[in-house]
């Protein structure tokens, strides 16, 4: 570890007006990728991506065209074949502004208003991209790099990600690195650095039954033919067991348990009832017994409804014994779940427990395991000394419900953990009008990522 | 009883070209009742239908006008204070025709091919308007009516009958009868004269479960917030038993049991498993324990989810934890069962079984009482025998599992039992292309309502 950090340091907090005139530039192109009318802002928003890593000194950057939009990429790799390989994951497209009318200022003109920064992907995430710029220029304007950079910044993540699970695999040279860095996960809140070291895991389908081979009239069937949508009800209902837990045969087999270590360290998280309560605004919360909010969140895997959809749903009364009943159902996996087994136990469940008065099927809509950091690797441990270094605390350790499908992509197909930060907040308002960016914890993050550059240095 | 059929009757057999050319030209009015650009075409049938009743010297025809279609009123009371006076229901417009490309020939092109006339609305229910006309034409120009007649022929069957529910209890002298004819039930088979004397009534809701003040993440929320789609699909599981008894609380406190005579009756219908199975294209039957499937439609009541949704429906997976649930919930009631009750019942249930973690609310959508009829009734007894005069063999008599409200509008209003007959077939493809009449068979109810009025006559 080097101490060249503090000219660094001292750089980045000179360049405070000029590190916000370039993010204020980069959120004003509509990278909007949902939309298609939208494609040449995306692009040029790569392209302003990959101008900022030319000008920093980063070598064969490159616009990667897919089949949707293009992967930007870009090394430094002169640190030194004993210094560790970052792979520095972002995304440079934005969602949709919709509804236009409840924003305050323009969605694509940036504007600062008090501590904060308005407009679209501001938090979400080209800000955090350009703390990534930054505290690279930081370094690169007072020393040289600590340890050798790959950029993966792609335009397709408010999209899904669908062309990264073939670039990857196919780059893998390229990509290959020893460590991922993702700021694409957010602060519990301004004063509390948070490295979030587990993400869930996803399987999602589509669960069919299908009763009779026409609808039907309720009055002269209702009683003979089982009604395909009260079946559904049944095996969506026999799922879960009175104590929340989910009963497809052999669901938690693979589940690691959490440690007490662990289990002590979420309970220090502000993350309690009453916090998820007013978050959601649910009358009262629910959940697997024997866990507390944060836990059943991060650490154990869940079984959701995401839709239902069976018969007549518009105004007013039609008397229909519907043919086909629909529900969406995903399970959050933790670790060592796999997604190919849970598809075996809700295909073992619906064998078992469907009657014989129906058919039905499964559609495997999408999938990926979870993915867990390592706390004490090297990597994390050079994050959570940055944080600290920047935040004058020790940063919280949290798990993540949601699922972040490039993390998983990094470990399956690079063999890689990522280690996940970001100064994002959860009233930031990524997705919806009026998004913003912290200002002040912005530059901090700038900071910690200086740091973390610099720790991470053999 | 009079023996002056028999003249009626001849005059019936040798008028079926012009029986069917009359019915052909109503047929071929497009009187399509949801339809607001055929407003006009629906009142030019009810004005066929009010010239028809003219021309049979019918007083005091007129065409009550409604919110919606007019209402067809006339009447001949000149049989005597101490003869019956049978009020006469039917309507006059019809489904829409879509999906046109299916006919064979024009929905309203009214076409014979072999024993059949093929049409929108010559089952249901112009043809069976027209058996009344053609029968009591036969009886005007050989002889006299045995009974008085007043006629109630709609033109909102289709839409739900909305008007009568106004029309009926306004006016409750003029309707004034001893029992009502309504042709509008139909057979079990050509060869299978039928009379429904029972009929299911119907108690129509929606409940709406909300969880979440708005749509969360379900990777953030999965876990700590209790899905209303979840807990939906436990509710409506819930109000069944594994016997495939509704477990609304008092639900069957009201139900007047099948006697043991009226089972073996039943039992002799043509309704079996393989019935029910083949008409439905399900699996497998399902329903109450220890019920015939003939029983479970017509003489138990059944609670049926007529609608669900919730949350995305859409195609692909969209991760969220919806805000909100609905199921369309309907019961069809027997006798003595009250809508009102079952009110009271559903609410009484979603207080007792829905948890603390969502709001809830039903909303009252539709419904109306089960009607039955008394067999030995005289009416019913006159039409027994008429069927048996021109069949040859007994009816059957019949449970109908489906509402007719019109039917329980007489019993509220005016205080009168119908006798439900009709002679459209259960494969005529009501409300479907190619809607057919059996020719013969119509011939036949022509005859037998010919027989009913002479039988009728004290």
């Amino acid at each position: 570890m080097s101490n060249n950090y503090e000219a660094a340091i001292q750089y980045a907090q000179q360049h405070h007006q000029e590190f916000l005139d370039e993010l204020k530039e980069f959120a004003s192109i509509p990278s909007i990728s949902p939309r298609p009318e939208h494609k040449e802002d995306v692009k040029r928003a790569g392209e302003w991506v990959a101008g900022r890593l030319r000008r920093l000194g980063m070598k064969n950057v490159t616009l990667y065209p897919t089949a949707g939009h293009p992967v930007v990429y870009g090394e430094w790799l002169e640190a030194g074949k004993d210094q560790p390989t970052v792979l520095v994951y972002g995304h440079y497209d934005v969602q949709p502004p919709e509804p236009l009318e409840l924003w305050e200022s323009g969605a694509f003109e940036p504007t600062v208003r008090g501590d904060n920064l308005y407009g679209r992907g501001v938090s979400d995430m080209k800000g955090q991209v350009t703390a990534y710029l930054d505290a690279i220029e930081s370094i690169v304007k007072t020393g040289k790099l600590p340890v050798n950079l790959k950029f993966l910044i792609e335009g397709e993540e408010e999209i899904g990600s669908p062309s990264l699970d073939q670039f990857i695999p196919e780059h893998k040279d390229l990509l290959a690195s020893d460590i991922a860095l993702n700021a694409d996960t957010g602060m519990i809140s301004a004063e509390i650095p948070t490295i979030t070291y587990a993400l869930r895991g996803l399987a999602y389908y589509e669960v069919r039954i299908y009763g009779p081979d026409h609808d039907l009239h309720s009055g002269s069937f209702g009683g003979v033919v089982h009604n395909p949508a009260q079946v559904l009800c049944d095996l969506v209902s026999a799922m879960h067991d009175q104590e929340g837990r989910v009963t497809l045969p052999g669901f938690y087999d693979k589940v690691r348990p959490l440690g007490a270590e662990e289990r002590t360290e979420l309970a220090r998280l502000p993350m309690d009832e009453a916090f998820y309560k007013q978050l959601s605004g649910a009358p009262n919360l629910w959940g697997e017994k024997g866990f507390t909010p944060v836990e059943r969140t991060g650490g154990r895997p869940t079984l959701e409804v995401n839709g239902l959809l069976s018969g007549y749903t518009g105004v007013g009364a039609k008397t229909v014994l519907p043919a086909y009943a629909m529900a969406k159902i995903s399970m959050r996996l933790v670790p060592d779940q796999s997604p190919d087994e849970v598809y075996q136990q809700l295909k073992h469940f619906l064998e078992t427990h469907a009657p014989n008065t129906v058919r039905w099927e499964i559609i495997d809509l999408a999938g990926g395991p979870a993915s867990i950091s390592d706390r004490s690797s090297a990597a994390v441990q050079a994050m959570s000394k940055a944080l600290e270094m920047a935040w004058g605390k020790r940063p919280v350790f949290k798990r993540e419900g949601g699922s972040v499908p490039v993390v998983s992509q990094f470990k399956n197909y690079l063999g890689i953990e990522a280690v996940n930060t970001g100064f994002g907040l959860i009233d930031d308002k990524a997705h919806s009008p009026n998004e913003k960016l912290n200002l002040p914890t912005w530059y901090r993050g700038i900071e910690s990522l200086i740091y973390f550059f610099y720790n991470l240095a053999a």
